[in-house]
């Protein structure tokens, strides 16, 4: 588990969207990060104090997290000698870049020196477990999509976010880098190795309170050729009690796969539910959850108001129009 | 690839069970082995003829195949001088032992002064990649099952054999440990990272002739919860135009899960067919193979017939009964 709260590491971001995983960690969890810290000619902002490393340990401060894309996949010199101050300091590092931090022989030889972690949320630091499919206490809910990257975390933390609002007792459960470095910790499930993945999403939704709810971060789709066997031990793994279909509208054809047509939510319901009652034979689909961000406002609702007449289903874009619907649909199960 | 022709190395098996790889590869390839080396109080014997190290390499052994459970998941001393000997001499050595060879520092230190490779078919030697789902030429087919462990490889084995009969182009593909020192090739996918599964069974069958049949061993089953999105990958990774499905029906509950019912083969071809036509639209479930071990001979018969007149589709044990009905179905596609 990596410590909070945060010093959000922006470096050298060129713009906003370098630093992607920063703003996900600003938006998600701002009680976890005490500010950002900037370089020189840096052109991103996630609205928080500017501060020096000194300045982040003095506002309690535990890991600095790095919220921005490396240029070139390389971990430059500037970056280093930050990185390096940062671990003599007494800070832990967390990184969800490609190359790792462990790759780098000065960052590992500074880490053990000064007694510091230094987490690659990339890769599991667990030896999970095969899955037993033991009934688990406590509710599951897991976003499944029709494509990859339809909006399946942001609908998990819109969810989670809502629940919470409502005094109900919630957790995201993250299976990317990007969630785990917003909340802290998770499963990074495509770098599972096959025969654990199962058993890796049962090891990160163990037993709960009765009237708790999980909401697991999705991965990948069924329709999915390429990553369709991450979403199976998602749906076996989870056994979710809640399926919330995920899509994106405005999309020619399955992300990266030319020659593959997006389902329709229908295709999806009809695949998914019968899969996911393996599992869990009580298993709903309870609402719909679209990513509307290329639509105008009219469109999009008028695109809603379709989807709820034809599948009589509650439908929304949780983060445009609120989480409400799906959560009503929860606490109704 | 592992170099063919094998000695197999039986070892100081206690009885025909702990040489059961030997014994498959004995009984599918038996031109790939020139004879067995046995220990001395060895209780094994898959019928080939007895050989030396040195005799084995005078009748072209290229390969050292440890054929055999080690005792205990050790590698013994007495097997270690003896691998050592095995390296000196010019062999290489394959193994599917859990505990691997190259974690041997003597085994090891010999393979680099001589020159030799040490397989550990349990561990990807490849870096596999992302799969891209393009429609790929020649024919594929997958047997996939009602559970694990009920006969998938040697449903494939039964097949591939029977075309061969036949004149007919065919490859059995092998995804598991026994299948891979069977052949000399092919991929461990329940060691594969989750994002590269459905990459390495593309990469495991690729474009072949027109009339080219690659018969792939299937991997858990869409209903065992701890192993599905091994199925998944190798259902969208195979892209198979032809679907078996394969059954053990005298089991209680799936396998290693007591609160799980195994499917029918009804409910498995439902699932596994929509599934299969993401990749492949026309893909066919095109017969049943049925493991009849544990059934008399007029059972057995009366229970495929049975099949057959309730779901119109050929049904065999491949093993027992021969594997014409199915491979007939292949060539009427």
């Amino acid at each position: 588990m990596i410590q909070t709260p945060y010093l959000l590491f922006l470096g050298d971001a060129p713009d906003q969207l370098a630093a992607k995983v920063a703003r996900g960690i600003a938006d998600w969890r701002p009680e976890n990060s005490v500010g950002q810290f900037r370089m020189e000619g840096c052109g991103a902002d996630v609205g928080l104090p500017d501060m020096t490393l000194e300045e982040g340990l003095a506002a309690g401060a535990k890991t600095l997290v790095i919220g921005v894309a490396n240029r070139g996949g390389v971990i430059s010199d500037a970056w280093k000698e930050i990185l390096v101050k940062a671990l003599q300091l007494g800070y832990d590092i967390a990184s969800g870049l490609h190359n790792l931090l462990r790759d780098e022989d000065e960052l590992m030889a500074a880490a053990r020196v000064n007694g510091r972690t230094l987490f690659d949320v990339r890769i599991p630091s667990v030896a999970y477990p095969i899955a037993n499919g033991k009934k688990r206490t406590g509710k599951r809910c897991l976003a499944v999509g029709t494509d990859c990257s339809v909006g399946k975390m942001y609908t998990g933390l819109c969810m989670d976010a809502e629940m919470r609002k409502r005094g109900m007792k919630s957790t995201f459960r993250p299976t990317g880098q990007t969630g785990i470095l917003i909340t802290g910790g998770g499963v990074p499930l495509d770098a599972v190795v096959a025969d654990f993945m199962a058993g890796s999403v049962e090891y990160l939704t163990p037993d709960n309170d009765a009237d708790h709810w999980d909401h697991i971060e999705g991965q990948g789709s069924l329709f999915h050729v390429s990553y369709s066997g991450v979403t199976m031990a998602l749906i076996h793994g989870g056994q979710p009690d809640a399926i919330v279909l995920a899509h994106e509208p405005t999309r020619d054809h399955m992300r990266g796969l030319p020659e593959y047509q997006q389902p329709t939510l229908e295709e999806l319901r009809d695949m998914a539910l019968p899969l996911a009652r393996v599992a869990n034979p009580a298993c709903q689909v309870i609402g719909v959850s679209v990513n509307t961000q290329h639509m105008g406002e009219d469109e999009a609702k008028a695109y809603l108001a379709n989807i709820e007449s034809r599948m009589g289903l509650p439908a929304t874009d949780p983060y445009r129009f609120g989480a409400e619907k799906l959560v009503d649909a929860l606490e109704a199960l």
